[in-house]
């Protein structure tokens, strides 16, 4: 609990209606994707960088945590206040600042939702690549703390790959400029790097300097239909094998299907797969990639082609793959929703060892995702109520993390480790390795107040 | 100077054919490009992570500073043993340890030369673009150590966008894995790329996970002569707005081009400039990509244009480029040659601005680089033996940085900080976030042991 002290500094700092203490407040704030809420004692909204430092500094005096917030759609907890304390969000601090189209560069502030400023770039015929599902709701400030991904980060990458320089207010309350607004820049560590995907606990970001691409002068989209997951992935086996690098292809297997079907009802087959496929670049040389890649599809058993003709029909296939999620539902009420990658040529072995798996435990795995990085969402599904289906999504979670770790794979891509996965951490990085994070952790964050909870291990918090 | 003991503790760790403490060899490894000698007290040749492992061990009880080495090719001071000490040399660690076509990715240890594994990864279909100057000599340990650039940089990125993973040996000895063998992964903090251009202070990279793409169909090059500086650097301001990227663009003034005609004799003008331009991609896009350019030149002016037929053209058309850093001494045998960035839409007010410092400092100034992500090559010549001439040098390189950091540039895009820049560091970063790298860099290496007075100014080296 804060002192009536702290919550008039906090006032003080933020203005009396950038801060509320109120129940309905604390209840919003106290939940991310997870669904696992832990009530903050306050929430701020700040509105610089100065007033960010302000609090930082305020909570190392008084030791309380500062968890920063984007849009609170995390997958992994890493917004959720976890030791109560004082979320920041930073929605408040959302202003395009610039777009420089001749340097390809923009400043943002944090709290700017990333579909909002793709559609802004647009205007100057500029592309900002990460799209994670949430984009239409996440934060810069959020994708740059989780190092959001998507379905396009097979060519073009993901987050990380776009900031090219940071403002930051550091756990201390220091006001620093990381990297660079230029193409290029070695001076000093790369703390830039550093900040992107440490998950809020290193650092506020205050502004972004990121990277824009020109728009592709052209994109085409096809949706093939598979018999089986293992002719769609045989089809995939075949574009990596042809060098084509699309900018996007998608894998969703047979549960997903069924489940996707009788939400949305597009005449996808019962027991059959799908691949989601575009490819971008001048209109001959997108076309030319495309050609190529339905051609392995055919020659790979696709039953069906569906070529999206105008922008319209873009946004239908999409349909199908963004409703996924939320059709899973229709399985169970519970779903463990885990991005494990792999070396993307094992793939197959990931999905049937996952379905090997999903018959052990007597549990229904729905497995999609970007066949063409190798990162699948595994979403295991179970019953909250069902003590012994409760039980095996645990343990079928620690048997993919197992299998993924066998197949030279990591535990996440996209989503953070957060408090969902900081118990697994162990399994994939050395007790060393852990100790160097927890010592740059304990280097810029002496009192803990950043965030804390996250990403380590409770039983090694330092 | 070492102890007879640590002495013998070396040839016992890496056997006695792989450390040497012969007068010849100190003087050969007491250099890089930078020309400023410091000898260490031995060389050490480790051949596996382990024996780097014991060396850094000993040299945190013996407290002696062990400096990492590539092929020692660098141009800021970073592998010189300005402390005296251990260079530990990664040349006998140069196994290319395998390339995965489908997952594209290869393994490959720090000793390995640039241009060797480029052409091994060309056996398989594939690319690895960083392409810095030296890279027919420098190892990948040393391009990761510097985050190595080249001309290629504009389209494909630098090194740091290659590396996916590493072994890196901690600075207390410790060995871990940071990062993945996968397209993604976001578990734990990005110590990968917080290792990447530390410039071999915060670890000893012993093995490097690269991502590869695949090679372009077709690549095409084109010489621009222009009459002017000015009308070149219009040109490259047409192809931005055009928002092409093409896979180089290069500029070169007119001190430069002067020098390489005299020393190669292909009939540039005296008082030109000229681009150097390549496109890839499919066939077509290339082509179409080049067109385009070629266009924007002529309509600013271009005087001449020289396209390459086939691969010995293509060589030809680089030799002018490759052959203006040592050209340049034909004007005075001194250089300091800084690799300044700026917007790259502020080329032109960079290099007129060095022109007018040139008058001003009574020196000639060479400029080239790579146009395309404002990354330019300042060469301040001078003759050492002239007093006068060596003093206004220096004090034309401070004039070059304020004139940079005013056109809100960077002081290195690809050669690092090292100690030639050391001095300059705070001109660019501010106290406390070179406090907060500090603070890294003491985390890591409680006993600064590991490239001692690097990057970071001596009167604040804590």
């Amino acid at each position: 609990m804060l002192r009536d002290g702290v919550k008039e500094e906090l006032k003080k700092i933020a203005g009396e209606t950038n801060v509320s203490f109120s129940k309905e407040d604390l209840i919003c704030y106290s939940y991310d994707a997870t669904n696992s809420p832990y009530p903050p004692d306050a929430v701020v909204f700040p509105r610089s960088s100065a007033e960010v430092s302000s609090i930082l500094k305020l909570a190392n005096s008084e030791r309380f945590p500062v968890i920063p917030r984007g849009a609170g759609t995390g997958a992994s907890g890493g917004s959720l206040p976890v030791e109560g304390g004082v979320v920041l969000s930073t929605e408040r601090m959302n202003a395009i600042i610039g777009i420089d189209a001749d340097n390809l560069t923009a400043v943002v502030e944090p709290g700017v939702v990333t579909w909002e400023f793709q559609q802004e770039a647009e205007k100057f015929g500029l592309f900002y690549p990460p799209d994670p599902s949430s984009l239409k709701f996440s934060t810069i400030g959020g994708n740059i703390a989780e190092c959001a991904g998507g379905p396009r980060a097979v060519k073009y990458g993901v987050t990380r790959d776009y900031v090219l320089g940071l403002e930051v207010v550091l756990p201390t309350g220091e006001i620093v400029d990381t990297g660079v607004v230029t193409a290029k820049g070695v001076v000093g560590y790369d703390l830039t790097r550093l900040m992107v995907g440490s998950e809020g606990t290193l650092g506020v970001v205050t502004k972004a300097v990121l990277r824009l691409v020109p728009m592709p002068e052209y994109s085409v989209t096809v949706q093939a239909v598979f018999p089986s997951l293992r002719d769609a992935a045989s089809a995939v086996a075949g574009v990596i094998k042809a060098m084509i690098i699309p900018s996007t292809l998608e894998i969703v297997d047979s549960v997903s299907t069924r489940c996707v079907e009788e939400y949305v009802r597009i005449g996808l087959p019962k027991d059959g797969a799908f691949l989601l496929m575009e490819a971008d670049g001048t209109k001959a040389a997108a076309l030319g990639e495309m050609e190529r890649m339905k051609r392995i599809c055919l020659d790979n058993g696709a039953s069906r082609m569906d070529e999206a003709v105008d922008k319209k029909a873009v946004k239908d296939l999409w349909k199908a793959r963004r409703a996924i999620s939320a059709s899973l539902y229709r399985i169970r009420p519970g779903k463990i929703n885990e991005d494990v990658v792999v070396p993307r040529s094992r793939i197959v072995e990931l999905i049937t060892g996952i379905e090997t798996i999903a018959r052990k435990r007597g549990l229904l795995i729905a497995c999609f995702g970007h066949a063409g990085d190798g990162n699948v969402h595994v979403n295991v599904m179970y019953d909250g109520k069902d003590e012994r289906e409760a039980a095996e999504a645990k343990t079928a979670v620690t048997d993919v993390f197992e299998l993924v770790l066998k197949l030279g794979g990591t535990l996440s891509g996209e989503h953070g480790v957060g408090i969902t996965k900081a118990p697994y951490l162990g399994m994939e990085l050395g007790q060393p390795l852990i100790d160097a994070m927890k010592s740059i952790k304990k280097a810029l964050d002496p009192n803990g107040i950043l965030n804390p909870g996250k990403i380590f291990p409770r039983s090694h918090a330092g």
